[in-house]
Protein backbone atom coordinates (compact mmCIF):
# COMPACT_ATOMS: atom_id res chain seq x y z
CA UNK A 1 0.00 0.00 0.00
CA UNK A 2 0.88 3.28 -0.79
CA UNK A 3 0.44 5.52 2.47
CA UNK A 4 0.25 9.54 2.05
CA UNK A 5 3.21 9.98 3.62
CA UNK A 6 5.10 8.25 1.58
CA UNK A 7 3.55 9.58 -1.60
CA UNK A 8 4.51 12.96 -0.74
CA UNK A 9 7.94 11.62 -0.16
CA UNK A 10 8.09 9.85 -3.54
CA UNK A 11 6.78 13.46 -5.29
CA UNK A 12 9.15 15.24 -3.47
CA UNK A 13 12.15 13.18 -5.43
CA UNK A 14 11.73 15.18 -8.45
CA UNK A 15 13.43 18.06 -6.76
CA UNK A 16 17.27 17.12 -6.20
CA UNK A 17 17.21 19.05 -2.54
CA UNK A 18 15.13 15.65 -1.61
CA UNK A 19 16.68 13.28 -3.80
CA UNK A 20 19.54 14.40 -1.75
CA UNK A 21 17.83 14.45 1.66
CA UNK A 22 16.68 10.62 1.15
CA UNK A 23 19.83 9.34 -1.31
CA UNK A 24 17.02 8.07 -3.58
CA UNK A 25 15.73 8.58 -7.37
CA UNK A 26 12.73 7.89 -9.59
CA UNK A 27 13.54 5.55 -11.79
CA UNK A 28 10.41 4.98 -14.66
CA UNK A 29 9.40 3.28 -17.28
CA UNK A 30 9.44 -0.43 -17.93
CA UNK A 31 12.72 -0.38 -19.93
CA UNK A 32 14.38 1.62 -17.22
CA UNK A 33 13.00 -0.35 -14.41
CA UNK A 34 14.20 -3.56 -16.20
CA UNK A 35 17.76 -2.86 -16.25
CA UNK A 36 17.69 -0.89 -13.03
CA UNK A 37 16.67 -4.61 -11.72
CA UNK A 38 19.48 -6.35 -13.28
CA UNK A 39 21.73 -3.21 -11.86
CA UNK A 40 24.11 -2.99 -9.43
CA UNK A 41 22.17 -0.46 -7.63
CA UNK A 42 19.91 -1.17 -4.43
CA UNK A 43 15.97 -0.79 -5.38
CA UNK A 44 14.05 0.34 -2.05
CA UNK A 45 10.36 -0.23 -3.87
CA UNK A 46 8.68 -0.69 -7.08
CA UNK A 47 4.90 0.59 -7.85
CA UNK A 48 3.37 -0.35 -11.03
CA UNK A 49 -0.43 -0.75 -11.89
CA UNK A 50 -2.17 -4.30 -12.55
CA UNK A 51 -3.13 -2.72 -16.39
CA UNK A 52 0.62 -2.57 -16.76
CA UNK A 53 1.83 -5.86 -15.82
CA UNK A 54 -1.28 -7.38 -17.37
CA UNK A 55 0.73 -6.20 -20.36
CA UNK A 56 4.18 -6.33 -20.41
CA UNK A 57 6.44 -8.48 -22.05
CA UNK A 58 8.82 -8.47 -19.51
CA UNK A 59 8.79 -11.06 -16.55
CA UNK A 60 9.01 -8.67 -13.27
CA UNK A 61 9.43 -10.25 -9.91
CA UNK A 62 5.92 -9.46 -8.79
CA UNK A 63 6.69 -10.47 -5.23
CA UNK A 64 8.66 -7.39 -5.11
CA UNK A 65 6.05 -4.94 -6.70
CA UNK A 66 3.25 -2.79 -4.91
CA UNK A 67 0.28 -2.87 -6.98
CA UNK A 68 -1.28 0.81 -6.87
CA UNK A 69 -3.46 2.71 -9.13
CA UNK A 70 -3.99 4.09 -12.15
CA UNK A 71 -4.85 7.87 -10.55
CA UNK A 72 -2.05 6.95 -7.69
CA UNK A 73 0.54 6.22 -10.47
CA UNK A 74 -0.06 9.53 -12.08
CA UNK A 75 -0.21 11.35 -8.99
CA UNK A 76 3.95 9.93 -8.85
CA UNK A 77 5.15 9.86 -11.81
CA UNK A 78 7.00 13.03 -13.60
CA UNK A 79 6.04 12.26 -17.04
CA UNK A 80 2.68 13.25 -18.88
CA UNK A 81 1.81 10.21 -19.83
CA UNK A 82 2.57 7.85 -16.46
CA UNK A 83 4.83 5.02 -17.45
CA UNK A 84 2.47 2.31 -15.60
CA UNK A 85 5.97 1.39 -13.50
CA UNK A 86 8.47 3.41 -10.99
CA UNK A 87 11.00 2.45 -9.04
CA UNK A 88 12.36 4.22 -6.78
CA UNK A 89 16.09 3.44 -5.80
CA UNK A 90 19.04 4.45 -3.57
CA UNK A 91 21.91 6.47 -5.02
CA UNK A 92 25.53 4.27 -6.15
CA UNK A 93 28.38 5.09 -3.75
CA UNK A 94 30.68 5.43 -5.75
CA UNK A 95 34.34 7.22 -5.55
CA UNK A 96 36.48 8.11 -8.20
CA UNK A 97 40.38 8.16 -7.99
CA UNK A 98 42.80 9.23 -9.64
CA UNK A 99 43.94 5.58 -10.91
CA UNK A 100 40.46 5.46 -12.92
CA UNK A 101 42.35 7.40 -15.60
CA UNK A 102 44.04 5.08 -16.91
CA UNK A 103 43.94 2.94 -19.70
CA UNK A 104 41.15 4.44 -20.79
CA UNK A 105 38.88 6.81 -22.38
CA UNK A 106 37.38 9.36 -19.81
CA UNK A 107 34.21 11.46 -20.61
CA UNK A 108 34.67 14.95 -18.04
CA UNK A 109 31.49 17.54 -18.17
CA UNK A 110 32.50 20.98 -17.43
CA UNK A 111 28.72 22.48 -16.37
CA UNK A 112 26.72 20.59 -18.62
CA UNK A 113 23.15 22.06 -17.91
CA UNK A 114 20.40 20.05 -20.30
CA UNK A 115 18.86 17.31 -18.66
CA UNK A 116 18.92 15.49 -21.71
CA UNK A 117 21.69 16.02 -23.19
CA UNK A 118 23.66 14.74 -19.75
CA UNK A 119 21.49 11.73 -20.22
CA UNK A 120 22.08 11.09 -23.95
CA UNK A 121 25.70 11.63 -23.23
CA UNK A 122 25.83 8.55 -20.82
CA UNK A 123 24.24 6.72 -23.64
CA UNK A 124 26.57 7.76 -25.79
CA UNK A 125 29.21 6.46 -22.78
CA UNK A 126 27.50 2.93 -22.44
CA UNK A 127 27.57 3.06 -26.59
CA UNK A 128 31.13 2.84 -26.69
CA UNK A 129 32.35 1.61 -23.51
CA UNK A 130 33.32 4.34 -21.71
CA UNK A 131 33.06 3.52 -17.99
CA UNK A 132 33.38 6.63 -16.33
CA UNK A 133 31.78 9.89 -16.76
CA UNK A 134 32.75 12.97 -14.70
CA UNK A 135 30.69 16.55 -14.04
CA UNK A 136 32.14 19.52 -12.78
CA UNK A 137 30.22 20.38 -9.40
CA UNK A 138 27.82 22.74 -11.40
CA UNK A 139 26.79 20.38 -14.01
CA UNK A 140 23.24 19.10 -14.17
CA UNK A 141 22.25 16.21 -11.82
CA UNK A 142 22.24 12.65 -12.92
CA UNK A 143 19.59 12.09 -10.58
CA UNK A 144 16.88 13.93 -12.44
CA UNK A 145 14.52 11.98 -14.12
CA UNK A 146 14.48 13.70 -17.20
CA UNK A 147 18.67 12.57 -17.34
CA UNK A 148 17.81 9.14 -16.30
CA UNK A 149 15.17 8.56 -18.82
CA UNK A 150 16.96 10.14 -21.97
CA UNK A 151 20.04 7.42 -20.86
CA UNK A 152 17.28 5.13 -22.46
CA UNK A 153 18.71 2.42 -19.01
CA UNK A 154 22.38 3.61 -19.78
CA UNK A 155 23.09 5.07 -16.39
CA UNK A 156 22.97 1.40 -14.76
CA UNK A 157 26.07 0.86 -16.67
CA UNK A 158 28.07 4.28 -16.53
CA UNK A 159 29.80 5.73 -13.45
CA UNK A 160 28.74 9.40 -13.32
CA UNK A 161 30.84 11.04 -10.72
CA UNK A 162 30.62 15.18 -9.36
CA UNK A 163 33.89 16.44 -8.59
CA UNK A 164 36.23 19.62 -8.50
CA UNK A 165 37.32 18.96 -12.13
CA UNK A 166 39.88 21.66 -12.59
CA UNK A 167 41.61 20.19 -9.16
CA UNK A 168 40.70 16.26 -10.31
CA UNK A 169 42.13 17.28 -14.56
CA UNK A 170 45.62 19.10 -12.11
CA UNK A 171 46.61 16.10 -10.86
CA UNK A 172 46.47 13.42 -13.75
CA UNK A 173 49.02 12.65 -16.03
CA UNK A 174 46.83 11.56 -18.35
CA UNK A 175 46.26 13.40 -21.79
CA UNK A 176 43.48 15.91 -21.71
CA UNK A 177 42.03 17.19 -24.77
CA UNK A 178 39.61 19.95 -24.55
CA UNK A 179 36.97 19.67 -26.92
CA UNK A 180 36.75 23.57 -28.47
CA UNK A 181 35.90 25.62 -31.48
CA UNK A 182 39.53 26.70 -33.10
CA UNK A 183 41.45 23.48 -32.19
CA UNK A 184 43.04 20.78 -33.92
CA UNK A 185 41.00 18.88 -36.37
CA UNK A 186 40.26 15.13 -34.82
CA UNK A 187 40.61 13.97 -38.54
CA UNK A 188 44.60 14.80 -37.89
CA UNK A 189 44.77 12.51 -34.33
CA UNK A 190 45.62 9.17 -33.87
CA UNK A 191 43.83 6.56 -31.94
CA UNK A 192 44.87 7.36 -28.10
CA UNK A 193 45.18 4.24 -25.56
CA UNK A 194 43.96 6.11 -22.74
CA UNK A 195 42.56 9.70 -23.14
CA UNK A 196 40.54 12.34 -21.01
CA UNK A 197 37.94 14.04 -23.17
CA UNK A 198 36.80 17.42 -22.31
CA UNK A 199 32.90 18.94 -23.32
CA UNK A 200 31.84 21.98 -22.51
CA UNK A 201 28.17 23.63 -21.42
CA UNK A 202 26.09 24.28 -24.10
CA UNK A 203 26.38 28.10 -24.45
CA UNK A 204 30.03 28.61 -22.73
CA UNK A 205 32.17 25.92 -24.06
CA UNK A 206 34.51 25.06 -21.62
CA UNK A 207 35.98 27.20 -18.27
CA UNK A 208 39.90 28.90 -19.44
CA UNK A 209 41.10 27.31 -16.43
CA UNK A 210 40.24 23.79 -17.69
CA UNK A 211 41.20 24.88 -21.15
CA UNK A 212 44.92 26.03 -19.76
CA UNK A 213 45.79 22.62 -18.35
CA UNK A 214 44.65 20.86 -20.90
CA UNK A 215 47.04 18.85 -23.47
CA UNK A 216 45.44 19.49 -26.88
CA UNK A 217 42.82 21.56 -28.10
CA UNK A 218 40.35 19.81 -30.73
CA UNK A 219 37.73 20.58 -32.80
CA UNK A 220 35.31 18.97 -35.40
CA UNK A 221 35.81 19.45 -38.66
CA UNK A 222 33.47 21.50 -40.77
CA UNK A 223 32.43 22.45 -43.87
CA UNK A 224 28.90 23.54 -43.61
CA UNK A 225 28.20 26.77 -42.26
CA UNK A 226 26.12 25.81 -38.25
CA UNK A 227 28.16 27.40 -35.69
CA UNK A 228 28.29 24.38 -33.73
CA UNK A 229 27.20 21.14 -32.73
CA UNK A 230 25.23 20.20 -30.09
CA UNK A 231 27.79 18.81 -26.40
CA UNK A 232 25.97 15.43 -26.94
CA UNK A 233 26.47 15.72 -30.55
CA UNK A 234 29.95 16.15 -30.49
CA UNK A 235 30.66 13.99 -27.23
CA UNK A 236 29.32 10.99 -29.72
CA UNK A 237 31.12 11.85 -33.02
CA UNK A 238 34.42 12.23 -30.72
CA UNK A 239 33.81 9.46 -28.96
CA UNK A 240 33.48 7.27 -31.60
CA UNK A 241 36.73 8.50 -33.43
CA UNK A 242 38.81 8.06 -29.93
CA UNK A 243 37.40 4.40 -30.00
CA UNK A 244 37.65 3.53 -33.51
CA UNK A 245 40.17 5.95 -35.20
CA UNK B 1 0.37 47.29 -34.15
CA UNK B 2 -0.95 43.99 -33.32
CA UNK B 3 -4.75 43.47 -33.63
CA UNK B 4 -6.52 41.19 -31.63
CA UNK B 5 -6.84 39.11 -35.38
CA UNK B 6 -3.89 39.11 -36.25
CA UNK B 7 -2.56 37.82 -32.70
CA UNK B 8 -4.99 34.92 -33.11
CA UNK B 9 -3.80 33.92 -36.46
CA UNK B 10 -0.18 34.02 -35.00
CA UNK B 11 -0.92 32.34 -31.84
CA UNK B 12 -2.63 29.48 -33.94
CA UNK B 13 0.89 29.16 -36.21
CA UNK B 14 1.91 26.75 -33.16
CA UNK B 15 -0.82 23.71 -34.70
CA UNK B 16 0.43 22.72 -38.20
CA UNK B 17 -2.73 23.04 -39.43
CA UNK B 18 -3.61 26.23 -39.41
CA UNK B 19 0.54 26.81 -40.41
CA UNK B 20 -0.48 24.83 -43.52
CA UNK B 21 -4.23 27.11 -44.05
CA UNK B 22 -1.56 30.21 -44.24
CA UNK B 23 1.66 28.51 -45.44
CA UNK B 24 3.58 30.78 -42.86
CA UNK B 25 5.00 29.25 -39.55
CA UNK B 26 7.15 31.30 -36.38
CA UNK B 27 10.49 31.75 -36.02
CA UNK B 28 11.43 32.98 -32.18
CA UNK B 29 14.96 34.51 -30.43
CA UNK B 30 17.55 36.61 -32.06
CA UNK B 31 19.97 34.57 -33.36
CA UNK B 32 17.33 32.23 -35.14
CA UNK B 33 15.55 35.36 -36.41
CA UNK B 34 19.26 37.61 -37.42
CA UNK B 35 19.50 34.26 -39.46
CA UNK B 36 16.11 34.04 -41.16
CA UNK B 37 16.24 38.17 -42.10
CA UNK B 38 20.10 36.79 -43.93
CA UNK B 39 17.95 33.79 -45.61
CA UNK B 40 16.12 33.43 -48.96
CA UNK B 41 12.60 33.02 -46.76
CA UNK B 42 10.02 35.92 -46.92
CA UNK B 43 9.24 37.61 -43.55
CA UNK B 44 5.79 38.90 -43.01
CA UNK B 45 6.27 40.65 -40.45
CA UNK B 46 8.70 41.18 -37.16
CA UNK B 47 7.44 41.52 -33.66
CA UNK B 48 9.50 42.75 -30.78
CA UNK B 49 9.97 44.00 -27.28
CA UNK B 50 11.35 47.79 -26.43
CA UNK B 51 13.17 46.15 -24.19
CA UNK B 52 14.59 43.16 -26.05
CA UNK B 53 16.01 46.01 -29.03
CA UNK B 54 17.57 48.24 -25.83
CA UNK B 55 19.49 45.11 -24.70
CA UNK B 56 20.64 43.12 -28.40
CA UNK B 57 23.91 43.25 -29.64
CA UNK B 58 22.43 42.57 -33.27
CA UNK B 59 21.53 45.67 -35.05
CA UNK B 60 17.99 44.75 -36.62
CA UNK B 61 16.38 47.09 -39.35
CA UNK B 62 14.12 48.73 -36.92
CA UNK B 63 11.83 50.09 -40.14
CA UNK B 64 10.77 46.77 -40.22
CA UNK B 65 9.97 45.50 -36.50
CA UNK B 66 6.43 45.74 -34.38
CA UNK B 67 7.11 47.07 -31.53
CA UNK B 68 4.91 45.13 -29.13
CA UNK B 69 4.70 44.69 -25.32
CA UNK B 70 5.94 41.87 -22.77
CA UNK B 71 2.54 40.62 -22.50
CA UNK B 72 2.01 40.82 -26.45
CA UNK B 73 5.09 38.93 -26.67
CA UNK B 74 4.24 36.34 -24.18
CA UNK B 75 1.04 35.41 -25.86
CA UNK B 76 2.59 35.14 -28.68
CA UNK B 77 5.00 32.77 -27.90
CA UNK B 78 5.76 29.15 -27.97
CA UNK B 79 8.49 29.24 -25.61
CA UNK B 80 8.10 29.20 -21.57
CA UNK B 81 10.61 32.11 -21.63
CA UNK B 82 9.20 34.63 -24.33
CA UNK B 83 12.87 35.34 -26.68
CA UNK B 84 11.81 38.98 -27.04
CA UNK B 85 11.59 38.67 -30.78
CA UNK B 86 9.41 36.89 -32.82
CA UNK B 87 9.21 36.90 -37.02
CA UNK B 88 6.76 35.38 -39.10
CA UNK B 89 7.65 33.79 -41.95
CA UNK B 90 6.48 32.13 -45.36
CA UNK B 91 7.03 28.63 -46.21
CA UNK B 92 9.96 28.32 -48.81
CA UNK B 93 8.75 27.13 -52.08
CA UNK B 94 11.27 24.78 -52.76
CA UNK B 95 10.97 21.20 -55.12
CA UNK B 96 13.01 18.20 -54.93
CA UNK B 97 14.23 16.73 -57.99
CA UNK B 98 15.48 12.83 -58.53
CA UNK B 99 18.90 14.81 -60.31
CA UNK B 100 19.49 16.57 -57.08
CA UNK B 101 20.58 13.35 -55.20
CA UNK B 102 23.76 13.32 -57.46
CA UNK B 103 27.30 14.17 -56.56
CA UNK B 104 26.64 14.74 -53.07
CA UNK B 105 25.44 13.52 -49.40
CA UNK B 106 21.60 13.46 -48.53
CA UNK B 107 19.80 12.52 -45.40
CA UNK B 108 16.55 10.95 -45.88
CA UNK B 109 14.28 10.07 -42.96
CA UNK B 110 11.78 7.73 -42.26
CA UNK B 111 9.13 8.57 -39.79
CA UNK B 112 11.10 10.98 -37.38
CA UNK B 113 8.39 11.73 -35.18
CA UNK B 114 10.28 13.81 -32.33
CA UNK B 115 11.02 17.88 -33.54
CA UNK B 116 14.02 18.42 -31.31
CA UNK B 117 15.60 15.35 -32.98
CA UNK B 118 14.52 16.52 -36.35
CA UNK B 119 16.13 20.27 -35.51
CA UNK B 120 19.34 18.62 -34.51
CA UNK B 121 19.74 16.69 -38.07
CA UNK B 122 18.90 19.67 -39.88
CA UNK B 123 21.83 21.15 -37.71
CA UNK B 124 24.04 18.35 -38.43
CA UNK B 125 23.70 18.69 -42.19
CA UNK B 126 24.73 22.14 -42.09
CA UNK B 127 27.40 21.41 -40.36
CA UNK B 128 28.20 18.94 -42.81
CA UNK B 129 27.94 20.80 -45.86
CA UNK B 130 24.38 18.72 -46.56
CA UNK B 131 22.38 20.40 -48.53
CA UNK B 132 19.11 18.23 -48.57
CA UNK B 133 17.19 16.49 -46.20
CA UNK B 134 13.98 14.28 -47.17
CA UNK B 135 11.47 13.53 -44.60
CA UNK B 136 8.71 11.07 -45.42
CA UNK B 137 5.51 12.20 -45.38
CA UNK B 138 4.86 10.86 -42.05
CA UNK B 139 7.76 12.44 -40.66
CA UNK B 140 7.10 15.75 -37.78
CA UNK B 141 6.88 18.93 -39.38
CA UNK B 142 9.89 20.77 -40.27
CA UNK B 143 7.80 23.79 -39.84
CA UNK B 144 7.34 23.03 -35.79
CA UNK B 145 8.27 25.55 -33.52
CA UNK B 146 10.45 23.32 -31.65
CA UNK B 147 12.19 21.96 -34.35
CA UNK B 148 12.89 25.33 -35.80
CA UNK B 149 14.40 26.66 -32.60
CA UNK B 150 16.70 23.30 -32.03
CA UNK B 151 18.00 23.96 -35.85
CA UNK B 152 20.19 26.93 -34.23
CA UNK B 153 19.55 29.19 -37.27
CA UNK B 154 20.36 25.48 -39.57
CA UNK B 155 16.53 26.29 -40.99
CA UNK B 156 17.82 28.74 -42.94
CA UNK B 157 20.34 26.84 -44.83
CA UNK B 158 18.97 22.99 -45.41
CA UNK B 159 16.62 22.23 -47.62
CA UNK B 160 13.95 19.89 -46.11
CA UNK B 161 11.83 18.62 -48.69
CA UNK B 162 8.55 15.84 -47.39
CA UNK B 163 8.22 13.53 -49.89
CA UNK B 164 6.92 9.42 -50.79
CA UNK B 165 10.82 8.25 -49.67
CA UNK B 166 9.80 4.56 -50.95
CA UNK B 167 8.96 5.99 -54.31
CA UNK B 168 11.55 8.50 -54.50
CA UNK B 169 14.39 5.98 -53.60
CA UNK B 170 13.06 3.57 -56.22
CA UNK B 171 13.46 6.31 -58.75
CA UNK B 172 17.47 7.29 -58.51
CA UNK B 173 20.80 5.17 -59.20
CA UNK B 174 22.57 6.67 -56.42
CA UNK B 175 23.72 4.50 -53.78
CA UNK B 176 21.33 4.06 -50.82
CA UNK B 177 22.88 2.98 -47.06
CA UNK B 178 20.10 1.86 -44.50
CA UNK B 179 21.50 2.57 -41.40
CA UNK B 180 20.43 0.01 -39.34
CA UNK B 181 21.55 -2.42 -35.90
CA UNK B 182 23.05 -5.45 -37.87
CA UNK B 183 24.42 -3.80 -41.25
CA UNK B 184 28.31 -3.83 -41.82
CA UNK B 185 30.24 -1.14 -39.70
CA UNK B 186 31.07 2.06 -41.26
CA UNK B 187 34.48 1.92 -40.22
CA UNK B 188 34.90 -0.50 -43.33
CA UNK B 189 33.36 1.35 -46.14
CA UNK B 190 35.32 3.90 -48.25
CA UNK B 191 34.33 7.23 -48.36
CA UNK B 192 31.67 7.79 -51.14
CA UNK B 193 31.67 10.90 -53.65
CA UNK B 194 27.33 10.50 -53.35
CA UNK B 195 25.39 8.85 -51.17
CA UNK B 196 21.70 8.60 -49.26
CA UNK B 197 21.82 8.41 -45.94
CA UNK B 198 18.78 6.71 -44.49
CA UNK B 199 18.30 7.49 -40.89
CA UNK B 200 14.63 5.54 -39.24
CA UNK B 201 12.23 6.15 -36.96
CA UNK B 202 13.06 6.79 -33.39
CA UNK B 203 11.59 3.31 -32.00
CA UNK B 204 10.83 1.07 -35.33
CA UNK B 205 13.47 2.19 -36.95
CA UNK B 206 13.46 2.10 -41.25
CA UNK B 207 10.36 0.28 -42.86
CA UNK B 208 11.56 -2.82 -44.51
CA UNK B 209 10.39 -1.90 -47.87
CA UNK B 210 12.88 0.94 -47.90
CA UNK B 211 15.46 -1.42 -46.43
CA UNK B 212 14.69 -3.58 -49.30
CA UNK B 213 15.66 -1.14 -52.03
CA UNK B 214 18.75 0.27 -50.39
CA UNK B 215 22.25 -0.96 -51.53
CA UNK B 216 24.05 -1.46 -47.97
CA UNK B 217 22.92 -1.99 -44.74
CA UNK B 218 25.16 0.05 -42.36
CA UNK B 219 25.88 0.08 -38.68
CA UNK B 220 27.55 2.30 -36.37
CA UNK B 221 30.28 -0.01 -34.42
CA UNK B 222 29.86 -0.79 -30.63
CA UNK B 223 31.75 -1.75 -27.82
CA UNK B 224 29.41 -1.41 -24.72
CA UNK B 225 26.15 -2.51 -23.85
CA UNK B 226 23.87 0.40 -24.72
CA UNK B 227 20.59 -0.71 -27.35
CA UNK B 228 20.72 1.68 -29.46
CA UNK B 229 21.86 5.21 -30.61
CA UNK B 230 19.47 7.55 -30.97
CA UNK B 231 18.81 8.85 -34.54
CA UNK B 232 20.51 12.53 -33.93
CA UNK B 233 23.27 10.56 -32.64
CA UNK B 234 23.65 8.15 -35.48
CA UNK B 235 23.09 10.94 -38.33
CA UNK B 236 26.22 12.79 -36.80
CA UNK B 237 28.68 9.94 -36.88
CA UNK B 238 27.65 8.63 -40.13
CA UNK B 239 27.17 11.90 -41.60
CA UNK B 240 31.46 12.62 -39.94
CA UNK B 241 32.22 9.46 -41.45
CA UNK B 242 30.85 10.24 -45.31
CA UNK B 243 31.91 13.40 -44.97
CA UNK B 244 35.49 12.74 -43.66
CA UNK B 245 36.12 9.20 -44.00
Amino acid sequence: MLTNNRKKEIISLKHKKFRQKYSQFLVEGEKSVFELCNSSFTIVETYATRQFLDKSKIKFDLSKILIISEKEMKSISSLENPPGIIAVSNFKDIKFSISDFSNKLTLVLDNISDPGNLGTIIRIADWYGIENVICSDKSVDFYNTKTINSTMGSFTRVNVYYENIYELLAKTKVKKYSCVINGNSIQQMSKPTEAIIIIGNESNGINDEIINISDYKITIPRIGKAESLNAAMAAAIISHKFVFG
